[in-house]
């Protein structure tokens, strides 16, 4: 058989592609792999169960159970959802949401594949524009969802302000930071998926400003983010107006199995992305979106982010950095600033190897990670931090947690003494 | 906001972007419209009831509950699924599938979408390739998949065999069948949506040789048929080798809102399929393969097919097309011999409106029906059949069906009177 060339989009070794089948593999092997690659949320007791709970409610309440199987819901996603989430921002952030300012897809990596091929790619003969991240690194996912032979991405590198010996944050470079033209939209994830990053409310202010003086949306990743499920441990303040484009997602939430995600912006991009749900996908599952309203209706949501989501993973992100300064003391290696999401991104400074030789290593002692240069779409130049850095997941069992840095220890400090010996 | 010339392939009045707007509008209307558009599956308590109690079996299962929810599945889909489908269709159907041979997508028109962008559209700068439908009238759904600007599709117009005054039935007129170079793949679904056709074992047997001779896929789409949710009321013998890409879905076998699609083909396809599905959506929803996968480990599944969905889309099937030769008696409508699926397709024949123009009057009356003239993806040349088609679907409950039809009776014979008026 032969394919088009569409095929040739899925044939590059494309770094979610090399995650999802390290998944994969290691899902189907039955060796002890200490899995710090993916994204999968952990297994919180307390947030399983007020699921289970809503779960067997949706059975006992009548026909809720069948309605929600035996129907497709509309294509901009179910509208008792969609109608409990707009009250709750509207009332809760003051947000002028209303029911056509939200649509559901199958998951946040759907939202973007239709996101940025709206916002960028080919306008016309002789226009062609491109999704802008003001800041790198940023999430993995991104990179391949661009329809049509030319990459729709450009990317600027951060500040790399250093905290303490430890410790280092990214900050947005304004100052080379230029929407021109060319420009479709402008994107990040906040928390930063890899690094941990919340871009400050005075930074995603001044986006906020420069992409409305230059007419194009802002789209914020909120997947690991506000108002939910809120893993993010600084002071930060969600946003929304309607040149924003927020990005939620019940996955991390506990929900990765639904795969629903959420998108609330203008009204008239809430009409593309439900006639691109039309199209492509007749319309979104109904079975996360039901689960869903029952903790949006009975207000139990937003309290499970703050008193039971957030200090979980709060308390694990501090467990695994004393994990790292324990196990890594003697090392070069800088942790960033773990202000959200599940991961710590360690920065080995002067790695004598690359990221990618060094997870390739780490791979065949049995620990998966994510090297870290697959993780800058769209940034064109060499960058030898690109190649210096691991995205580590410390949302998987403690004892995983600890086996997997000690392996990382150890291959990073045969990697420096090689270079010293 | 501007957006990209992707945003195009949104805007056109595709069919089936109304139909999904008729039914957004009708759900949010309290007014009583007849639905008889759609292809929402009916509520049949017996299936309905399975599927609860096996959700309920799940709950009661230990930490089933919590796997299914709380964790990614692998781009290809669910194991535990893939592997008892696999195990269903060679043992019971002597295919040589194996787990590689199946992969997992959020529907049927997702399915397509990758398919039909896989085999057709751009191959190299000079070779652009078509998808054949070698008999229209075919799915609506189809049309508006393919990206790019030029239309992916070519289709032919079938030989309308007179069965008796009342029926007719479409066949494959293999003597204009010509698979040249520009042909991708070859597609048809069985039972045919709209027409309720169900193609031979001879028909499907000729073009499997053919497409195995000109060496492209022959994709069937058994959204409604074989080996579930067998909703088929003639003998037809259920066919799969490494040259057919098989399509199935769990959505009319009662779980639309589960979203779940199932490609089942040679690995290679099952490769793109899944390489696909980690790019643009990570990986398919879980839930619905869950459910699925208890029924087809206690060997329910089919069973529940062979009796009660297809007896009961039987006995519909008949009682509507006893209404429409009840209600419509003095008219020259015929209908397609009803072998399968969910719909009866109507024919009125030298009507002097279009079927678009009858769809208008009977949505200002509060019927909704599809006009045939969409179903007709890829047939370029002019044919007044198209204009003269409605679907109909007989899986809404008896009392609007038969409201529904005495209203389409009403202006189709103001439609034939003004003619002769």
């Amino acid at each position: 058989m032969q394919y088009s060339k569409f095929s040739e989009q899925f044939k590059s070794d494309s770094g979610i592609l090399r995650l999802m089948q390290d998944l994969g593999e290691a899902v189907n092997q039955n060796t002890a792999m200490q899995m710090l690659g993916g994204g999968n949320p952990a297994a919180i007791p307390a947030v399983q169960q007020a699921f289970r709970v809503e779960m067997e409610k949706m059975l006992a309440a009548g026909r809720a159970f069948e309605d929600m199987i035996g129907n497709y819901d509309s294509p901009q996603g179910n509208h008792a959802f969609i109608d409990a989430l707009a009250t709750l921002l509207s009332q809760r952030f003051g947000w002028r949401v209303q029911p056509d300012n939200i649509a559901v897809t199958n998951g946040s990596q759907a939202s973007f594949g239709i996101l940025f091929n709206l916002f960028a790619g080919q306008f016309s003969p002789r226009e062609f524009r491109k999704i802008l991240f003001p800041m790198t690194p940023e999430y993995i996912g991104y990179a391949d969802v661009g329809l049509g032979d030319q990459s729709i991405f450009t990317a600027n590198k951060p500040l790399i302000e250093r905290l303490d010996e430890r410790t280092f944050k990214y900050r947005v470079d304004f100052a080379r930071l230029n929407i021109t033209d060319e420009i479709g939209a402008v994107c990040l994830s906040r928390p930063t998926n890899p690094s941990g990053n919340v871009v400050t409310d005075d930074e995603i202010g001044k986006l906020h400003q420069l992409t409305r003086a230059a007419d194009v949306p802002l789209i914020i990743d909120g997947a690991y983010g506000l108002p939910f499920p809120g893993i993010v441990f600084t002071p930060a303040t969600p946003l929304w107006d309607e040149n924003i484009i927020l990005c939620l997602s019940l996955s991390k939430l506990g929900l990765p199995g639904a795969r629903t995600g959420i998108i609330v912006a203008n009204p008239e991009v809430i009409s593309q992305i439900t006639r691109s749900n039309a199209i492509f996908t007749l319309s979104p599952g109904r079975f996360g979106p039901s689960l869903a309203t029952r903790l949006l209706q009975n207000q139990q949501l937003l309290s499970l982010c703050a008193e039971t989501i957030a200090p979980y993973y709060r308390a694990r992100s501090r467990q695994a950095i004393a994990l790292v300064h324990d196990l890594m003391a003697d090392l070069p290696v800088r942790i960033h600033s773990s202000e959200g999401a599940i991961f710590l991104w360690l920065w080995l400074p002067e790695l004598p190897i690359s990221s990618e030789t060094l997870y390739q290593r780490l791979k065949r002692r049995g620990v998966l990670v994510i090297a870290g240069q697959h993780f800058f779409p769209g940034l064109n130049q060499p960058w030898q931090h690109r190649h210096e850095c691991l995205r580590v997941t410390y949302a998987s069992e403690p004892s995983q947690l600890r086996r997997g840095v000690e392996i990382i220890a150890t291959e990073a400090r045969r990697a420096y003494s090689q270079r010293r010996g």
